[in-house]
C-alpha cells in the first residue's frame, strides 16, 4: 500500500493512494462499521492487524469509494507522512562508497569507508512534507546542500535486533532529502548543520514493506531545477538496512514511526567543481524507485 | 518552585516539593475546584498562567495538604522530570574551557575554544530518571564516561530569539548526566556514543527560573562512589545560556519542554591518568547548586 498524510480542511489525515485518488482510511473504515486511525503513527503502532484491515477495506471497495471518503491526489496537499517523528530522523552519514570519496575530497571526513555506521540525529522540528519550502537563511549559510536518501520506517518497538530479524521490524519506505548547511558544522558535529527547521523534507508517501521486498535494488536520484545531480542505486549502500537496524538497536530502542535516513549516493553539491549550493528559487526533487518524487522549493527567509 | 514527576501507583504524575512532601498538583487543584495538568510537559505549555495557579494553590495550603494529595519525598520514586522530551536532549559539547583542554589532550577534539556552540542530540529514549540504572554493555564499550551538566528547560515555542530575550524563554533548570561510551564515536559523530538508552539521566527535579535568577553562578560537580571527580561552576561556561538559546533558535524552533544540556566542566573520566571509566556497580551523582543531586547506579546488561 502507498500511504500518505494529507491535509483535509486543515487537519492531518491518513490516506491510502489508489489510482489517482486518496482514500481516507478512518472514514473508509467508519463507513464499514469498523475503525482505523486518523494518524499514520497510530496505524504503524497497530502493526500487521491495522495494515491487514486497511488492505481488506481498500480491496473490498476497489474504486467504489463511499461518498466523501476519497478525493483526487491532484490538488490535495500532502504533508510529511509522519508529521511528528517520535525521535526525529535517525541519519546515517557516509554510507555510499563514492560519497565517502567525494566527501573526503571536499570536506573534513575520512577517506576510508567507515568501520561502523556514522549516526546523527535531526530533531522532529526539521521535518517538512512535499512542496514545503526549504528555508534558506543567507545570513547564516552560503553552503546549503542536498542529499537524496531512502528512508526506512520502523514498525515495531525493538532493541538488540539481529540482522536476521531486522527486516521484520520495517513498516515501509519513504524518501528523505538530507539538507545540510555545510558551513554550519561546528566542532565537527553535524546536528546543527543538518537539524534546522525544514532540513528534513520527507515523503511523498510511505510504501509498505510488502511492496518493496528488497530495498537494496532501488534507483535513487536527485534533480535541481530538473537537472540530474545524483543518480545511484540503494544497492551501493555500505551498511544495508538490516545492518543499520541491528547496529542502532544494539544501543537505542527503536520505536514505531522512527525513520532511518540511510545515507546519500554521490553527487552532493559540495563535490562539484566549482561547488554547487542551493539558492532561493531552486526546486529540488528526490526520487526513489517504487516510492515517488519528493519535491521542495528553496525559499529565502 | 521545585517540580518533580513521580510515580504514583504506576502513573507518572506532576508534583511540587514542599518541605519533605510531594504535593500532587492536579489533585491539589481538583480539591480547590480548579485544574492543573497531571504531566510536567502540559504545565510547561500553560506558561506563566499555569505556574501562577500552582504557586497560589501551594501557598494557600502551605503544609495543610488536602487528604491524599501529598506523600513524603522519602520512599517515593521520582521519574525524569519530563519523561518524554519533545526532541530529546539538545547537547552542547566543549562548553567549559578546561574541558576543551582535557578533551583535546585525551580525545580527537580541537585544542582551541569552539567559535560556535558544538551541538549534538540525544533521542528521547536516552532519558531516565533519578536512581534508574545506567546500562553498561561490556560487549560494546570499555569507555563509559560521565559529564555533569546544567539542563535548561525551555518554556516557550520560539525561533530567532536574541540574547536579550533569551532568558525569558527559560522555564527552569535541572541536572543532566551526559553519559558517553567514548569508544562508540564513529566517523567523529557523537550521537550514537551519547544517545543510547539510559545515557541521559535527568532530574531529580526542575527548579523554576524565578528561583535561579542567574544560572551562571552555580557550583556543579560529580561524584563516583562518593569520590569527587568534577567540581566546577556554571560561570565557567564559554557559551552562556542566552548565547545557547540564541544560537539554537537561529535555525531550530525550540519548544516547551526542550532541554538544553549546557556542557560539562573538566574532570571527565577519560582525562584522568590512567583514564577512569564507569563500571557496573558504580554509583554516579551529579549535583548542581540549588537543584539537587541526580544519583544513578551503573548496571550491567
Amino acid at each position: 500500500m502507498k500511504l500518505v498524510t494529507y491535509d483535509r480542511d486543515g487537519a492531518a489525515r491518513l490516506g491510502a493512494v489508489a489510482a489517482d485518488q486518496i482514500v481516507d482510511l478512518a472514514m473508509l473504515a467508519d463507513a464499514a462499521g469498523e475503525t482505523l486511525p486518523c494518524a499514520m503513527i497510530d496505524l504503524i503502532a497497530l502493526g500487521e492487524d491495522g495494515l491487514a484491515r486497511a488492505r481488506r477495506l481498500m480491496a473490498a471497495h476497489d474504486g467504489n469509494w463511499p461518498a466523501g471518503t476519497a478525493r483526487p491526489v491532484e490538488g490535495t496537499r500532502l504533508l510529511a507522512p509522519i508529521p511528528r517523528l517520535p525521535k526525529g530522523v535517525i541519519g546515517v552519514g557516509l554510507n555510499y562508497a563514492e560519497h565517502v570519496e567525494e566527501s573526503s575530497r571536499t570536506m573534513d571526513t575520512a577517506r576510508e569507508r567507515p568501520s561502523h555506521p556514522v549516526i546523527f540525529f535531526k530533531p522532529p522540528t526539521a521535518v517538512v512534507g512535499p512542496e514545503a519550502p526549504i528555508l534558506h537563511n543567507a545570513a547564516q549559510t552560503r553552503q546549503m546542500d542536498w542529499e537524496s536518501e531512502l528512508g526506512v520506517v520502523i514498525g515495531h518497538t525493538c532493541r538488540n535486533v539481529g540482522t536476521d530479524a531486522a527486516m521484520g521490524m520495517v513498516f515501509g519506505y519513504t524518501c528523505v532529502n538530507d539538507i545540510s548547511a555545510r558551513d554550519l558544522r561546528h566542532g565537527g558535529q553535524w546536528c546543527f548543520a543538518k537539524g534546522q527547521d525544514s532540513f528534513a523534507p520527507m515523503g511523498p508517501c510511505i510504501v509498505t514493506a510488502d511492496e518493496i521486498p528488497d530495498p537494496h535494488t532501488l534507483r535513487i536520484g536527485l534533480r535541481v531545477n530538473g537537472v540530474t545531480k545524483q543518480d545511484g542505486n540503494t544497492g551501493q549502500m555500505i551498511f544495508r538496512v538490516p545492518d543499520l537496524i541491528a547496529h542502532l538497536s544494539s544501543g537505542i530502542t527503536l520505536e514505531p514511526g522512527d525513520v532511518i535516513a540511510t545515507g546519500s549516493p554521490s553527487g552532493v553539491g559540495i563535490s562539484f567543481t566549482p561547488p554547487q549550493f542551493l539558492q532561493p528559487g531552486d526546486v529540488v526533487e528526490v526520487e526513489v524507485e517504487g516510492i515517488g518524487v519528493l519535491r521542495n522549493p528553496v525559499v529565502a527567509v
